[in-house]
């Protein structure tokens, strides 16, 4: 089987390395991977730029490909240029801090896996739930379970899963979730500032206000120490506004 | 009635000129986009990187604000830090070239749209299915429509109005088609080339392969000269799998 990686943390991230160890007797596994960080693109892909790939060692190894594009672009090009074969699963990851709500929207850790969907390709994106201190051994280890689950189950064409796992100590964590994506607003705000020549620039920041009372939504969950589990789709289209649509006078 | 205007092809473009004109007399137009061209960004947001924002005159007259991010920054940046008053619509748009099918998942021009749905404003992007020679003409008043349309009708929360206007004489139009988003898969390549230095790199180049059977779809309204009009939501949530889902044995 072969198994393609990526991320959006770039390709000498921790999470991304996690992941290859825990993964990389399951199958022939490719990674492919932005050269640096590349948060927060959504599902960005690069028409406007040429892309470049080189090849990344680690410990005087070979560990894989990194690309001047998005987490998207890295799966195109490995599935369209770089790899010989199709790959029978994109995993992307480890995301480091969680990929719940709206920000899967926001999210080329996600768009990594989405973009694997929409080539037909099985796929699923993890993340763990923190921005300090990770420690990626759960999470690299269920990445594994889950990449067994779905070869043995299979996903609907163009459904991928969307992982989150929380980070608190093994025994806390209370089981797995399947859960919906959450519909809570961010609390974000613009920090105004002026730079040294007097000039105005803004930097965002946003917090996650309380509680959004969907019971099964992924924020709930990590938050309750569940593993989340999220089926996500391609397919934006909201068919159950469609009839009442119909009716409006165009 | 406040209406924020933004775009991907940039403030300069002749696109949210033709949108600003037809729809100037709506309400309180203020337009927020980016300063240069941010196509197939997805809905990226700026993180990483400090927001510039300046005054943009067009014909010795002040026109609106660019920014340096992306249309989903320009959104939240106008709603959050920019303008006075909360929008009541965001328009994005008029959008060289299509954005239909897995296309509204890279298309800056929607993110602007659904970044307002995110924030709860009713909101909508407008796109002309051409790359050349455009004539805005019959959109912009079509803009002008649907504007009112909304505020008539209301939105459901979460969800957006995803227009794509073919480009055809207007007596080559027949009508509207409420449409879903299309799942037929661009036939993508990259085309492999060596710079001055011997260095390789990648050009994506891609084109739609025939009809994908689905007669609703965004892609075959437009092709059979229907305005197609595809209510997207924020929700990726493939709620249809989550019982199955359920019984993998985590």
């Amino acid at each position: 089987m072969n198994i393609l990686l990526t991320n959006d943390d770039g390709i000498n991230s921790e999470g991304i390395l996690a992941l290859y160890e825990s993964i990389k007797d399951s199958g022939n596994v490719t990674i492919v991977a932005p050269d640096t960080e590349r948060s927060a693109v959504g599902h960005a892909i690069t028409l406007s730029d040429p892309l470049r790939v080189k090849s990344v060692n680690r410990n005087g190894k070979f560990f894989g490909y990194a690309t001047s594009g998005t987490p998207a672009d890295c799966v195109k090009l490995a599935v369209r240029a770089i790899l010989k074969e199709r790959p029978d699963m994109v995993v992307s990851g480890i995301n480091l801090g969680p990929n719940t709500g709206y920000s899967v929207l926001y999210s080329g850790t996600v768009s990594g896996a989405t973009e694997g969907a929409i080539l037909g390709i099985p796929s699923f994106a993890i993340s763990l739930g923190t921005f300090e201190n990770p420690d990626y051994t759960f999470a690299a280890d269920f990445a594994r379970k889950v990449t067994r689950l779905i070869i043995d189950n299979g996903l609907p064409q163009g459904t991928l899963l969307n992982v989150n796992i929380p980070a608190v100590d093994v025994k806390e964590i209370k089981g797995v979730r399947i859960a919906t994506q959450s519909k809570i607003a961010l609390k974000e705000k613009f920090d105004k500032r002026e730079d040294p020549h007097k000039r105005t620039y803004y930097w965002l920041t946003g917090e996650l206000v309380d509680l959004d009372g969907e019971e099964n939504s992924d924020i709930n969950a990590i938050r309750e120490n569940y593993i989340s589990i999220t089926p996500i789709h391609c397919d934006m289209t909201n068919h159950g506004f469609i009839d009442k649509l119909k009716q409006w006078k165009f």
